[in-house]
């Protein structure tokens, strides 16, 4: 009986000492400090509040709080090219200084003499030829294993930072804003899906659970009696354009309510996400910022935003500018 | 100065309590009431006990406890035949009775006049032929509405129950103590993605993505200008025996430390699952209940067992005796 009482003496008086933390934090703490004031930080901390908030009529139930975040060009950069390419060629040069033989064609020579042009010149057929020497025939831990290394040891030619620091720090703040929200946040990439896996928790916080990407066969295999799974040359799902809204039922299951991408490959999946009952988010990064990251939309070889440009302000999605919403690009100092 | 430390006095008074409250509640509550005391009870608590007790030498971080579940015959009942059968079925019937017409082939007939041994002696082709007119042409929102509608008014032909009552009470249990204890459990199943979602949340407390099962095409489609995802009648992925551990990876990205099925369907699974490094859990209910539930193992059409029988016990697995390790089976009075 003294102790309840004393038990609730004590609960009300650390109750108001945590309330009065809890609000004086709040009032001092900004999620976002990476986004300049203005229309794009104000509207997403607005659509974040309504759709949090017990209180608001806008609000959605922890479970229904799905973000999903296209990968190269959205969370990190994509320029020269894709980062998974680079892994790529440096990892098939290495090979073939080991044992020159496997540069058993035109396509595999101009890979690993660097000679992008000839090599995009060959279509799919010469990437595949690419990946299933360096993407296959080895279990998916150990392909994890020589991306996560390499991730954090190879250096991107124009910062000279290792390619897992390329990330957008406004981003990585967004990603953590969500989650401290209740989100759940998903990758959902054209890239890789064991890739991206081996560097998404460190760099982004995200668990292998929650990336969904493009697919390579892989099977089921005893090695010298141990149960493995084994990654295969051929790709068996491509998650671009309408296939992000099939990857993302298959996977998850649930219509998102906030989708952010940077090209045309992520229209369906915005249109997807935007079209659902109730407060809905759609933003695409745009790349207008040559001085400290690059500037590209329409003409461009990768990443390219055409659609995205011409519908999505009328379709009511933020396009984001690089160069006047976000104060940093990357977590270094610009 | 002095809320501090009347708030530190106040804190250890009500840790004080808390603990007292939780040792008592530790003592009296029985995570597994439905499981007979007894060797199978006994190993599944020190198991989960020794992987979750920080200071165990077994501890295994909370983002690496992955459980994953077979669903027929492991979470629920499979008999006479698996009940997603059964609904394409009813469901063949009472399209046919709109529009005769759509029995248009010597499979379908026999498939809604119930003659189950003409539909299977028509094997893949019979079965892909019902599923196409059953489980495809509809968006996936609408194909599990009416298999909700179904799974909750449909009666089960012995037990005059909704199937989704078909449920296994000790199995329920055993979810709900993983979860309690920081596990995320997944139903990793042959059936139908989007059939199990459709029940999968209110009967088991697992949200859709945490639900892996074979998968039919789907297509990203505007329908009167509206984005759905359209079921396609193409089967593209069957999850079963060496498919479980295939689907696993790419849906989840870690091998998991808890493994339980019925059948040699789920034999790579638990494999799979056991030869991982560290404490390990695999175990197969065993259906031996002829007079609760039914009893079938080697020689059954459904739900086979014969090397996890043979070979489970040698590595280790526990085999579950319905009739002597559960007190109950289902959440009704048997």
């Amino acid at each position: 009986m003294g102790a309840g009482t004393l038990a609730g003496r004590c609960l009300s008086a650390l109750l108001g000492l945590g309330i009065l933390a809890m609000a004086a934090s709040a009032a001092l703490a900004d999620p976002l400090p990476s986004w300049q004031a203005g229309e794009a930080k104000s509207r997403i901390l607005a659509f974040v509040e309504a759709t949090s908030d017990p209180a608001s009529r806008d609000f959605v139930p922890v479970a229904e709080r799905i973000a999903v975040f296209d990968n190269d060009g959205t969370l990190w950069a994509e320029q020269p090219v894709y980062f998974q390419l680079i892994f790529a060629l440096d990892d098939l040069k290495a090979r073939a200084a080991e044992d020159p033989s496997i540069l058993s064609s035109d396509a595999l020579r101009a890979a690993a003499a660097g000679d992008m042009k000839a090599l995009l010149a060959g279509g799919k057929e010469a990437i595949e030829e690419v990946v299933a020497v360096t993407h296959a025939d080895m279990t998916v831990e150990a392909f994890q294993e020589a991306t996560a290394l390499w991730l954090r040891t190879a250096k991107h030619p124009r910062s000279g930072w290792p390619y897992e620091q390329m990330v957008y720090q406004p981003m990585l703040e967004l990603l953590r804003y969500l989650r401290d929200e209740g989100y759940k946040t998903y990758i959902v990439s054209g890239g890789g899906l064991h890739f991206i896996r081996s560097y998404a928790q460190k760099a982004y916080n995200i668990p292998p659970e929650q990336v969904i990407g493009s697919v390579a066969a892989t099977e089921y295999q005893l090695v010298d009696g141990k149960p493995e799974i084994m990654k295969e040359p051929e790709i068996i799902f491509i998650d671009d354009k309408a296939g992000k809204p099939v990857a993302i039922d298959r996977a998850i299951g649930r219509r998102p309510i906030f989708a952010a991408g940077n090209s045309d490959g992520d229209f369906e999946m915005l249109e997807w996400t935007s079209s659902g009952p109730g407060l809905r988010f759609a933003m695409l990064v745009h790349h207008d910022d040559a001085a400290r990251e690059w500037a590209y939309d329409r003409d461009s070889h990768i990443g390219r935003l055409v659609r995205g440009l011409d519908e999505g302000p009328e379709r009511g999605w933020l396009i984001v500018s690089m160069a006047k919403d976000w104060k940093t690009i990357f977590p270094e100092a610009d």
